[in-house]
């Protein structure tokens, strides 16, 4: 497995890089304006990587992580202490303006902890500075390249389910956009399977309101050589009625220990179809979206602004679609009981049903 | 049942006349710029008529069949034809004119000969142009009350299966709009329950790609005063696991004698996921809609225009949502297997499983 993990890291060359670090800054793709334009930007300073998160340039909880991770290595490069002391000053003071950014995203607290851990582990071992960013510029691509490895370890295990000449059907964008690194977790799977040298075309539901589907699972697909076909999401039923499909491969926002599945509003839809149509259907995610903790009727479902639904986001801006004041029922989430899913496929393996023996099995908790 | 009927026909008072017969014109809600204008224009002239057909002013199969009926009546009064003979050739001419407005359209071609056979009936009774022109005035309202009467009949069946504080979901517009009465197929019950003292409140779905949810029902159901709650087509699994809604209630485009249901893509998804969580699922539909003769795997499923699912119809016309040059498959339809019906609604009366066995005696097929 290491082996193949290594491999894949040479070989897979994702034609989209949303985050780079180019030594003293960050280069990031821009995707509010995706599909429409690619357009890059440099981030030099907290405060530029803090708008970059803040207005959603980096979006998905991975691709936040990380980059606010490397906003704590550009804090050090900005502002040039002098002393380790203050240097952990100026750590602290990033932290808190980064983590101000995304009240409610848990990857970019992680980071930032992780990140702010190590200057002081790496302060009590050294007065350098120096020495200090290098040990943090080398966390925060520690952390960039664990997401990748994860990612190409799930998509490993992923593709294993994928049969020359298969297409799946997903949907929002569990892709290398979401993640910052170009695999992916949804995603992994194809491009994996695709640099194995099987052929694998992919169905993208648009994904209403947000169509996450049409404007970047589609993008990102058709970029990286993936045969790409997009569908409205009322067509999701009809292409498993006529088996246009093999496989369904979602991600997931939490995933709780009964094998119950949290992910973007339209999931339960498609794991009912594919159940009843008998395609196996696969949930995508890290271990740490596992919630060890929750019950299913303790997770509240955010709801979202009715104009999200009122509205389209176009190549010019959101425009209304419907009545201005007509009332709008718009949950972000739903939720797939554990019968409708096949595999929960992480970076540790995949638990099979019965979910709720397997991924306590899989997170070796007794 | 007949004096329920009249009652209600008395009782209804849809806000919304897509089709207004004023003795010398027709008036005519222009439906192409629904939700965001309520506009009327004037139909005087089979010129006028034809254009409202051909350039979709005036929608849905009954609507369009009642308009082409009127258009025939204005032929007469705009050409005043000074003998029988050449009443009937008035007539002809303009039979000919309106069925080449939409090619595919049987209520039109139907319409069309029902009209003109009545004519020809008429001539061989009368020498007065004027009293061709009555008659011919008198068949096109009686196409009209035949289809606003069948609409109430549906409408009384299916508010059986409606209870006081129930919610509705439905897809697409299978309403007064697509009628053209202001009744509808879907969504009779609702407005026959509510006038018979029930509180009803609809679920409406966008229905992507055309958004009839969004741009047609929505509109119609808030005229009419009914509580309706939109949502994206993403979110019609959520509302039937919560059970937000009782019942499902959609029209169909063709029906087959072994219960297979042809509606609107995304209908097959309602249908599925209504089973699964035990909700009822209803299909309204005159018995014309039921074609005796084809199986399932005869019936072709129309695709549409990729750009449909490419763009976006807003206020603003059609704007794009995705990759231009994205590979798309748009499904007008899909087909709903008779295992998820619940019942089909009829003017004649309701068929519950065995759909296949029910249907044939709905009929009087041996």
């Amino acid at each position: 497995m290491e082996k193949l993990v290594q491999e894949l890291k040479e070989k897979l060359r994702p034609k989209i890089r949303p985050i780079s670090w180019a030594g003293d800054k960050l280069i990031l793709l821009d995707q509010r304006l995706l599909p429409f334009e690619t357009r890059y930007i440099e981030a030099r300073t907290v405060a530029e990587v803090a708008d970059a998160i803040r207005e959603m340039k980096v979006r998905g909880a991975p691709a936040i992580g990380i980059t606010a991770a490397f906003g704590m290595v550009i804090a050090l490069i900005e502002k040039k202490p002098r002393s380790i002391d203050e240097a952990l000053k100026v750590l602290e003071q990033a932290k808190n303006t980064l983590a101000k950014t995304r009240p409610t995203a848990v990857n970019l607290f992680w980071a930032l902890d992780r990140m702010y851990n190590k200057a002081v582990e790496s302060a009590s071992k050294t007065a350098s500075v120096n020495e200090l960013l290098q040990d943090l510029e080398e966390e925060a691509k520690r952390i960039f390249e664990e997401e990748l490895e994860a990612e190409i370890r799930m998509g490993i295990y992923g593709a294993e389910f994928l049969e020359n000449g298969d297409t799946v059907l997903t949907i929002c964008n569990a892709g290398g956009l979401a993640t910052g690194t170009g695999i992916g977790t949804a995603t992994a799977p194809i491009y994996i399977a695709t640099a194995l040298g099987k052929q694998v075309s992919v169905i993208a539901p648009e994904t209403r309101p947000w169509q996450q589907g049409a404007r970047l699972t589609v993008y990102e697909l058709m970029q990286n050589g993936i045969r790409t076909t997009l569908i409205a999401d009322t067509a999701v039923g009809l292409v498993m009625y006529k088996k246009l499909v093999n496989v369904v491969m979602v991600g997931a926002d939490r995933i709780l220990l009964d094998g119950h599945v949290f992910n973007k509003i339209g999931t339960l839809n498609e794991a009912v179809l594919a159940h009843e149509f008998g395609i196996p259907f696969y949930v995508l995610a890290p271990t740490s979206t596992i919630d060890t903790k929750s019950k299913v009727e303790e997770v509240k479902i955010e709801e979202r602004d009715p104009d999200e639904v009122r509205t389209v986001r176009t190549s010019q801006g959101p425009v209304y679609v419907t009545v201005k004041d007509v009332p709008v029922f718009n949950p972000v989430f739903d939720v797939t009981p554990p019968k409708y899913v096949t595999g929960i496929i992480t970076e540790k393996g995949v638990a099979i049903q019965p979910l709720h023996k397997n991924l306590r099995r899989l997170l070796n908790l007794t």
